[in-house]
């Protein structure tokens, strides 16, 4: 069944496989009157680009995005904003070593089971490649979020077993050892909400923290979410928990991260992604072939080590995209507007 | 808007504030044929009561379900499934002495922000009283999860700081102790789906593992969510994190929690919900007027202390209708059935 | 699939079988503070009812509509409005007599293909008893509509092959001549929304004229369609349907119904819907059993000879609906409001 | 709001306005292992072509599809299937003379009044344009129908005030009066569904009519709708319209169109689509400017003076994708499959 739109008032849809043409999105639901910065939209997808060797994929990916629909003279026109980057050094050549091979810790095995074909190469749907899509519809919801003064900023919180603050040289070290081992690393990354407006999160189950951590879960790689003091509350007292009042309606601590009862309450909404490491290593694994036979081989062509950094702005861009739409759900709370 | 519907194929809607006549629900999608079995959804019923006092509420909670619709002769219809239970023991005087504060770490101010009513009492849609519906639901989804051989199971992982399963007289002076304090606690309950199909979940964003994670995040007081390893495999090297094969398809370990790419791959699927301990306390607490002034008084009339061995089925209730969801929705993957 | 649900924003999902305890329904998403008059309510209720044996059904429908949920002191929460209607006089046994016999031109037959369940009497869902549902969910939405100005009004447009407005004598010899010979009759409501706002409607497929076109075409017995000028606009020229403008933008026409492009232009809406005479007939028909035999038996133990009059309240709900659900969606359409 | 998809399963999304520089769409939802024939699809891009300048506009429409995801080798993946068109000859200055005015019975005013933008030119969503998108849609929808047997048959009820079939001359004679007087023609397009499985459609709601209705009403320029014998059955007693059985449970007649209380009997489904007359017209019309001047002006660049021939193709679609969407729903109809 359709699963590849998210958000209900402002709406992404995204399509394109890792080797298919083009990916892309269509954005349906955004207002009109909405200015398009370019330049913003570039930078974020530049964002998600590596930062070094070392961290990421060789892969080079020069995408240039296409706007090719509702959006006239740099304003949104309230029709669907379509947009499609090229697929550029497609080299299918590149995995057919794993052709008719399921990698572990893959999505190729369900991806057969489920769909009955062998995606050709390069993860298909399940590849990274996807996540462009998302950098370039959450800069659109950016660019609405900022006429209402929200801002959405994410930052790398640890990387392996390193707070990623305070323990670089830790951190580099590993690195270098992933790089020798051929090995990967995951982390986690957080994400603020800064400035939400009160009221937005819909009761019972489209709580805004329900529908943030959907959003961050469907990125590739997720096993974890967390709001505000997420797991470190379980092991504490009510009594320590309390965000208690200041007389401007603020709290002194922010405990619960901005959200009580699905709601936002004004105060910074606070998150964590937890990322696996990337199944793909540059080392020979076992694979399995549809007859259950197991192969020692090359995992795959080219894939991040470390992707933690590039996930900044794709935890960034699910988070406005999910406060978007809550946004915009709000506005019929009330009869009274 | 509208916020009170899960699920797409099979879709739970819930109505009903903790002190309104009826608490209840429909069930919009079951397909036609399956048998109700009231005994399992009495027992179910009876499962998200308080275990002892020292856990949990002395609310007398004398639930009585009617399904009013949806049925024949213990037989669904394939017609909506409509059920309805009495709020009996409604005392809204118990909460006078809080109207028009806004107590620390609850629903009461966001509420108030988002829809310009002050609830009455006892948490409106906020509630725990809420989550009753959720087992109903719940319930006559693992009925139809039965007929597929898919059971889901939860249990308490850890109270406090405390885990579950080998420091019980830990939690149980800890349980004394925010009795003694008028404290209380939270924890840690995890959920296992046994005998899961391959091929659940729907890429790109409704992932199976995304649309868990709503589904949890949505139950009142939960703070986090994991899949299989969860934040754990942050820390992790990838080398040590894959599931290699065994020949017949399974994997000889199972740090994924049964999902890749947000698609079950038959394994149990292993997942968290971390709970914060409740805010209401039984001892004063400061809350807020809608002037800003602060009032240091009671916090409420009745409440648990330890909800954690209510929300295991609760956990369950909602894993098992986003699994049942998917089940359905999984009915049209490939065109040859 | 779930299709018990009706609307985006103002969502309507309605319950029960004519013979099961309850019907009822859950409106999710009514915004908060809007006043319930239980009075106007109770009056739309009673417009559903028969206006004398001729017209319609024997049944004594004693409805009391009550509201269990989201609304306190009259006012609703911004929660699910959930209401509930005892089903009185269920006697299964009128119907005994059909027992495993489908009736022609009825959903028996169709009910059984789909669900793999004979209805145990009565149209289960098909029945117009299911209908009152929507007289209700529609009376809370004109209250809604009525805060911006905007009312929904019906009246029948013709009975049989009579005008009811020029012909009243006609149509009294038709409806004694269907009582002589135990047959029905059908005919064409016409409804029209005054002081609509413009804008409403939300292309390409949410158009206003498409909703309301879905909407209608629910209802039992529907067999067309029409806005504005509707199938006489196909027989003439593009020159006799232009709708010159006035210099305050309303125009001097409206053929076009008051909606352009599928969103209102700020004219009335003007719609018909047809209904095809009802096919229970007080005389022996031809059923079919499972086998395939036919069997000439009497149709069925009460019903309407034609419930055109009582159609016309359940027109005005759809609509009602329908532009509730608009106008809530239309809030969004803008970034400046 | 989000308006520009349509279908639950089996949805199509388009985009693009009649000036942009794509127009395309996204089917999510299709189930992979479909051979998709790009033919076929190009023989339906080809029917919705004008058949001679009579009819139709002069517009070069030479329309090349790229799909560009979503298929591999000729087969669909069950990813989301993305096409886009080129828009060509796009020259806007053929629309300058009506800049800022107000077109009398079209989108215009309307666009302009719900989303604050003056379309710049050409109608963008409103265009005809946009229905290409529906029919690569439909096309596909087609395809998958054939899987099951199931065709979808347009054709030509009427033209102005005559029937197709036996006044061919008479239209002619019209078609060169609308040619002389710069008017334009409207007409019916009937299509019936061939070989439909039993059981689709989903109660109460999403009744399969209800679902074709506002299907077909969402094309332009459409002012009703009727399944089976319409408005004529209004005009019927009860006895005259009852489809008697055959012992094979088919029925004798087909008054009711293949439909029983809102789901499918096996049997044709059969309905009518009518159109109004284009507003557009080569002669001067009644404008009116912001400020409620009223201009006579000629009324735009290029437009079909009679677009029933090409309304067939997109009517075919749209019943093509309900019909598609409603089969892929109905496969959870029971539980034992």
């Amino acid at each position: 069944m359709a699963g590849n739109s998210i958000g209900k008032l402002f709406k992404l849809t995204t399509f394109g496989e890792s080797h298919s043409d083009f990916i892309g999105g269509v954005i349906d639901g955004c207002p009109s009157g909405l200015r398009i910065d370019l330049d913003f939209i570039e930078k974020e997808v530049q964002r998600r680009k590596p930062l070094n060797e070392n961290f990421s994929t060789q892969r080079k990916e020069e995408d240039v995005v296409e706007f090719v629909s509702g959006i006239e003279n740099g304003t949104t026109l309230g029709s669907p904003i379509a947009f499609i980057v090229k697929n550029k050094n497609v080299k299918k050549q590149d995995y057919n070593h794993l052709k008719d091979l399921f990698r572990p810790s893959h999505g190729d095995f369900t991806y057969f089971n489920k769909y009955g074909i062998m995606a050709s190469s390069g993860g298909g749907r399940a590849s990274a490649r996807e996540t462009l899509s998302r950098v370039i519809g959450g800069a659109v919801a950016k660019l609405l979020l900022r006429e209402y003064g929200v801002e959405v900023v994410g930052e790398i919180h640890s990387i392996g077993k390193w707070d990623y603050a305070s323990q670089r040289d830790e951190i580099d070290k590993d690195l270098d050892k992933i790089v020798e081992n051929g090995d990967s690393l995951g982390g986690i990354v957080s994400c603020r909400v800064k400035n939400c407006p009160i009221g937005l999160g819909e009761p019972v189950f489209d709580k805004l923290s329900a529908d943030l951590a959907k959003a961050i879960m469907s990125i590739p790689a997720t096993k974890g979410f967390e709001i505000g003091d997420g797991f470190d509350s379980t092991r504490k007292y009510g009594s320590e928990q309390l965000d208690n009042w200041n007389s401007d309606f603020s709290t002194k601590t922010n405990h619960s991260g901005g959200i009580q009862a699905g709601i936002s309450n004004g105060m910074d909404i606070t998150m964590k992604a937890g990322f696996k490491p990337i199944a793909s290593l540059y080392r020979k694994v076992d694979s399995i072939d549809k007859e259950g036979n197991i192969h020692n081989v090359e995992n795959s062509g080219r894939h991040d080590r470390c992707f933690i950094p590039r996930a900044v702005v794709i935890v960034e861009a699910m988070v406005a995209l999910t406060v978007c739409d809550h946004l915009l759900r709000s506005f019929t709370n009330k009869i009274n507007r």
